[in-house]
């Protein structure tokens, strides 16, 4: 299911890709997808937490600093695949629900936990840490805007500076 | 047409504003608004960029902090009106073109422009001015990040401290 869900996602537009279609790729009966994962979004979203863990490894360069700004430039090419491009519209057209604020918490607490490893080194060398969540907001915000709303260019000195925001004063 | 492309965004779904309802409701003949503004897109951002100056105001209130926390605090309340959420769904689903990167830079060119007089008016108090696109950046990405991405709550406490980055030191 998560192997067709993922090709359907790099392949097709967006509205084209529903349970009905995951469903007669993979062979699994919808219902049985219906079941597992509630909805068609939650089933999105942990495809694309899964391809995002693959292309976004939390590799280990010897620093904080040096693991960030590796992650950041990871994110950042991720952002132009088209499942990242796919995971920014789903995010985007969650509904305005509990249920749709419930799927954003979910998936960035997992996106957050994803980073942990990076952190845990961190703590294990006797360096300051941040806190995930703000860590990875101040990591990620500016370049979603950038990719997404205002276009602008994502240069190295703006990773520089993201990761220098993002370490413990 | 502006008035008509600004209901239907406002009642519609975004796939239903079209230039053909646009032209339907104004009883403006589609080509005409063609060649005024080029695309539908180019369009329904110019709409966007009214509603928005009218919504947040760049009003004085004796300092530049003051000024930025009053900008950002209207600038997240119109990010839950309908007109807030299409401008985000337009930029989001501008093409990957080098067309769709210029609509997104001249949008938010104008969007920075629209806070000049905030500046303008700290410049004359002899405050100490940052970049007015740097500035809206980091005023606005952590705000829409948590409005279309991650679902967190957007708190005071955050509205102070985006305030306090966007100052110079």
């Amino acid at each position: 299911v998560h192997l067709a869900a993922r090709e359907l996602l790099a392949q097709r537009d967006l509205a084209e890709v529903t349970v009905a279609a995951v469903a007669e790729r993979s062979g699994v009966h919808p219902t049985s997808i219906y079941r597992r994962w509630g909805t068609l979004n939650e089933l999105l979203l942990d495809v694309v937490l899964e391809t995002t863990a693959e292309a976004v490894p939390t590799l280990d360069t010897g620093s904080l600093r040096g693991d960030l700004a590796r992650y950041l430039l990871d994110s950042m090419r991720s952002l132009d695949t088209s499942i990242g491009v796919a995971a920014a519209r789903i995010l985007l057209f969650l509904p305005a629900t509990e249920e749709g604020r419930r799927s954003r918490r979910e998936y960035w607490t997992r996106r957050a936990a994803a980073l942990q490893p990076i952190f845990d080194r961190a703590v294990g060398r006797g360096e300051r840490v941040p806190d995930t969540e703000d860590a990875v907001e101040t990591l990620l915000a500016p370049l979603y805007f950038r990719r997404f709303v205002t276009g602008r260019d994502i240069t190295e000195q703006l990773v520089s500076s993201l990761v220098d925001r993002a370490l413990p004063d």
